[in-house]
């Protein structure tokens, strides 16, 4: 039975042929003029996406590697900072900090919860000695969104930097490094860029952040911004050559659907998911749902594994399930990057069918009907086109 | 806003990256030994489609080239045929045979209707001297297949040959060229076959057959099948390179699925879009409607050249519209070749969503609904897995 791949994970998410392809075309030589052409280009459409004027690097890593460049650049061993935890994301940030000797302060939240303004508040007046505040733009292990904005407003006025992880979040929620005051904010091209994993972007956009760079003393090479910014806009280390071509693709791609039409429509489409999954009865994880996933509580009479096991294995439909304490407990469906409604509704579709291949017997259709109906609400708002 | 490539016309039909990927393999020389042997190894898998164990010519043509070769190969001028019309492709035959001066005796069919095997007992009563039979397995032009079982009975007992136009429906609908004797059948590549367009096929599978194309009086070169038949499997002109493996790779494909399911799955997403059509209230046009695509009648409060633009541009499904005097009455939906259980959902999600948008308020979820539906009975069905 022909099951065509749809992959509706947060990452790796459906690439584009045109962006695929460019993966397919002659190497270049590294040092190439017209690869370095490439990388500047790269650079001046990161800048967009990232809403800065400052430095945007280009790292062959994970996001991982990108959120250890912004630790290992910002502390010396037994800094003070704070990290805020409300998911497996804000973990790595306190794990990271761990492993580079950093004095803890975490802001435990409940997983599926969300960050209050007052916590950091609190936070940084308990700690006048804080240097770095670390959170999280999307938290992609429980779909809740940040309001980085009301938390930049408060870092701004402390003797602190404020480090993002946008991962998951960077061009699928709104993100104002200069305007907010985010000095430093870290993604991944598995995401929203709608390309293969393998690069990762460190934006560092205040000379707070670079001072703060300068005088660290945790000990780095590969990932230290020193060596990124001398050479800049080339890298330091070899580039991921066939990796460039397709950031300047998605890029590219990006700007002509426009930045703000790419928020509006991840807005539209997890607005229409969460309708759909409420409409078959089932209950939304996050307390304050972001735009880049929808988290969804697994019925008590479902086992959540099997569940993702018959949605890929019939439908060729991937879904991710929870991580670490939410495994088995919740299913992730996500509208990152190159989705199109047709997608929204073959993801619902997919989880009305393998409920009731379960014995689990949703009303067939509603949650369609739901998607559906949100989607053609929001084609008559006249804002969309 | 992002749209997907969709298309679900009766061909060109999806291709899937596998196949795709064999278009970007090098080009080999066309008398290239491995080159040879790829020919070989298509000629072999094309006689398993075609269920015949006689020749399986490979044309560089579209399925009209494979449509001439058969009328140029079997026909004199003064010659006495039978064409059946019922919709574009049964007049095709009828306009190939006079472009090749026969004596035409044509069976109409309304449009949308089917033949009866009547039909063709009275033609071959009436006209004893007929020496070929031309008729179509798929009328795509009206989603109308035929009984061409009952037809080569009938044939078979007269002094004629049976030539069947199958380009819409071998590997979608059951052919048994052998088993039920027909003599000649035509195909091409942009069909159930799941691959660009640019390949034709002609099966040739009876000494009856042989015997007329050496008798024929016809002018023909590049068409000329006893060309074909020296150089055979080897092609005598040049061989269509690269679409030769992407062939081979959607023989495998098909192997690998089994015919006989490929046909169980064409007729259980065909069932699925005629429940789900008309749990939206709408008609289906034709009176005995095939698995390779359906039509259906465009209400009379709808344009049907706008319900084509306003899918295609809003949802970037891609469906055909009505041929010739049917222009704008009947949009067919194809699920023919490489085609899931979610296309066939999102196909019936953008007729439901593209009528709303045009004002005309089917109710929203239920063809979506009846699909489903039918696609999880089909799973219960345990011959079917």
């Amino acid at each position: 039975m022909i099951k065509k791949l749809r992959i509706m994970t947060p990452g790796p998410t459906p690439v584009p042929v045109d962006v695929l392809l460019e993966g397919a075309k002659e190497t270049l030589y590294h040092r190439n003029p017209k690869f370095k052409k490439m990388l500047a280009a790269a650079s001046e459409g990161l800048k967009k996406v990232f809403r800065t004027n400052g430095h945007v690097f280009i790292l062959a890593s994970s996001g991982t590697g990108a959120m250890e460049t912004a630790v290992a650049n910002t502390i010396s061993p037994g800094d003070k900072v704070v990290t805020v935890v409300g998911g497996k994301f804000g973990e790595r940030w306190a794990e990271l900090c761990r492993a580079y000797g950093a004095n803890m302060h975490e802001i435990n939240i409940e997983w599926g919860d969300y960050l209050r303004v007052e916590q950091i508040e609190k936070a940084l007046k308990e700690n006048p000695d804080t240097k770095v505040v670390f959170t999280t733009l999307s938290e992609t292990s429980t779909g809740v969104v940040n309001d980085i904005k009301a938390v930049a407003e408060i870092v701004k006025n402390a003797n602190a930097i404020l480090v993002v992880d946008a991962v998951s979040g960077l061009i699928a929620e709104p993100l104002e490094m200069d305007k907010w005051g985010v000095d430093i904010a870290v993604a991944g091209s598995q995401k929203a860029f709608m390309m293969p994993p393998g690069l990762a972007f460190v934006a560092v956009s205040s000379e707070k952040a670079w001072k703060c760079i300068e005088e660290a003393k945790s000990p780095r090479y590969y990932f230290d911004l020193r060596a990124y910014k001398n050479k800049y806009t080339d890298t330091p280390y070899t580039g991921a050559v066939n990796l460039v071509y397709q950031l300047n693709k998605s890029l590219e791609m990006i700007e002509s659907e426009t930045l703000e039409m790419v928020w509006k429509r991840h807005a539209i489409f997890a607005n229409a998911m969460r309708r759909g999954i409420q409409a078959l009865g089932l209950e939304l994880f996050a307390k304050k749902p972001g735009n880049v996933l929808t988290a969804v509580k697994v019925p008590n009479d479902i086992d959540g594994l099997e569940f993702l096991k018959v949605s890929r294995e019939e439908y060729g439909m991937i879904f991710s399930g929870g991580q670490a304490q939410l495994k088995g407990k919740i299913f992730r469906v996500s509208n990152l990057g190159y989705v199109d409604r047709l997608d929204m509704v073959s993801a619902i579709a997919t989880i009305e069918m393998t409920l009731n291949k379960m014995g689990k017997h949703v009303p067939i259709g509603s949650g369609v009907r739901a998607v559906e109906e949100s989607l053609l609400e929001a084609d008559k708002d006249e804002s969309f086109s």
